[in-house]
């Protein structure tokens, strides 16, 4: 399949000088980037949410520790880890709470643990390998997912979890391209995602850019939608997935898996296996991050909302396993996810 | 009980010289107030949505009426109402969609007919009878709503459908004010109501005048709330209610209620009994209007989305009659409404 056809948007990119970033903040109505020469410049990126979505911030941070090493002197890995300790520091504090972040800073100085007087050639490698993988991985998921959809399928999506939240094609948003490439997805629909509106912002930009249409909707919208029969499958990505197979997200995922059941719509997560948290038995054992009520009191500066009026700002919600027909990863496909399940597929991992 | 004391906003005020609007196109950030002292300017606020609500529009129109008639000579009502076809054409035109609006000067015009030489106080004192019933109408809908709601509740709205939209009290907020002085009501939550964001900009602002304090969620977090336990009603309007108890209300309420049911939270629609249509069969008859896909393209008039890309803006959903626990008007209530139980509530009627 021509696949790349549709993946033209790029989030991140190293240029073996300097690494360059589309600024998702003044997307879409601006197409400005980024250019960072030092990993200071990086980590305020980072911070300033020029680059989001854990995947590309993860990216995003193992260029950093490149553009770091160019600024050291070490005859051998080791000792380029020492040098390079304030460098990881900085750009782990950028975003604390991004799992990906940390992830690929400590696969990074995994490799100078080992390196020699090539350890420079070897971290450049490791940042490319990590790219590299979180795109074939999304291929992969792209294509395994799709061949669950019927041709000719209606879908909607929820945020944005495409090509600028990863190295590219991305995760559920792949599932999607790849389901478009094989003509098994014949209409697309993005909730616009509020408050931050990442649906609206981002996702059908970047879908336009590929010559997808979507259709933009109101998050509330959504149920009324179903009811028209234009929509055979949900597709959404996962901040993290327990052991039981139920599933974090961005707020309004769990609404939307409700509608689709009562629609019998059918509903697919999408997420890298670094996302499976085997640890954590269910959803219930997790805290929900509750965001700046000041999202909600208005957009881009413009108040909407009356002084003194409170905000109840959650920034995930839990669907239950109950609610989903499939979760995708790179490794495979559970249906029906449940804890045996969830267990049979994970056995012999390192998860 | 002092329902006055949780009642202070008023969109519509006569004062014997002018009619008095609160420009609902600015607030909550600005409150001013559009004084009409003529027909035209009536009608104009009517098109410029300064005023808004079914039957707040109604009562201005009633209004504006009594306005245009210190224009005009007649010695009788029948004269007068010749006298006054430009001006309830005027109105009319305004907005020929609303429902309540041609219903209030078919009435103003009805009590022409009959008038002889005191048509002018005959015409003024309808209007304040529009007004005075459509309060009283409400505070009853209040009382009835009210007594369904077990003491220390939590309740979620959607849209706005209090004193802003009426002539005061409001009829899902009607009972949810009602509900607030009975001591049942404890939480309330208020859905932002994208695209137009009724919810954000007016509904709390209302509540909050009247020392209600009301916590506004984005329209996607309202299944994540319902499992937390906060909330027990889910209370709101109603554009129109077909024989069976199908309701169409804003879009947003049937997703509501698809959540509500699947979280055995309860769902209460109130509205007055003018919006009660026997003569369509079922929700599935209506045709729902779409609106301008420019209102989902940005936010408080800021473009957020790019250029290119389409949006699906339908007004309104159908919610059907099998979700909803209690069909509220000033006739009554209707407990688990379909088709039979409609139909006795309405015998004898003349709807």
């Amino acid at each position: 399949m021509d696949y790349e056809r549709y993946d033209r948007v790029r989030a991140v990119t190293w240029n073996d000088e300097a690494l360059d970033l589309l600024d998702q903040r003044v997307l879409p109505m601006q197409q400005a980037r980024v250019i960072c020469h030092d990993v200071g410049r990086v980590a305020q990126a980072i911070f300033d949410l020029v680059v989001r979505g854990a995947p590309a911030i993860g990216i995003a941070a193992a260029w950093g520790l490149v553009l770091a090493s160019r600024q050291i002197q070490a005859k051998n890995g080791p000792e380029a880890r020492v040098a390079l300790a304030d460098a990881t520091n900085t750009l782990n504090a950028a975003r604390p709470t991004a799992v990906n972040l940390a992830w690929a800073l400590r696969r990074m100085n995994a490799v100078l643990a080992n390196a020699g007087d090539d350890w420079r050639v070897m971290l450049a490698n490791e940042a490319a390998a990590i790219e590299q993988e979180d795109l074939a991985a999304n291929r992969h998921m792209g294509r395994l997912g799709a061949a669950l959809i019927e041709p000719g399928s209606g879908v909607l999506t929820h945020c944005n979890t495409g090509s600028l939240a990863t190295s590219g094609f991305g995760t559920a948003l792949g599932v999607i391209r790849a389901g478009v490439a094989e003509g098994r997805v014949a209409r697309v629909f993005a909730g616009e995602t509020r408050p931050w509106l990442q649906g609206a912002r981002l996702t059908v930009w970047e879908l336009l850019q590929d010559g997808i249409p979507a259709t933009l909707i109101a998050d509330a919208a959504a149920a009324h939608l179903m009811s028209t029969g234009q929509v055979q499958w949900v597709i959404v990505g996962a901040d993290r997935i327990t052991a039981n197979g139920d599933v974090a997200n961005k707020i309004g995922t769990y609404a939307l898996a409700i509608a689709a059941r009562y629609h019998g719509v059918k509903f697919m997560v999408v997420a890298p296996s670094s996302t499976v948290d085997m640890h954590t038995a269910t959803g219930a054992e997790i805290e929900i991050e509750q965001r700046n009520e000041a999202e909600l009191l208005g957009y881009g500066g413009q108040r909407t909302v009356a002084e003194g009026v409170r905000a109840w700002n959650p920034v995930f919600d839990v669907t239950p396993a109950a609610l989903i027909d499939a979760i995708v990863t790179e490794r495979g496909v559970v249906l029906q996810p449940n804890a045996q399940r969830m267990a049979d597929a994970w056995s012999g991992a390192d998860a």
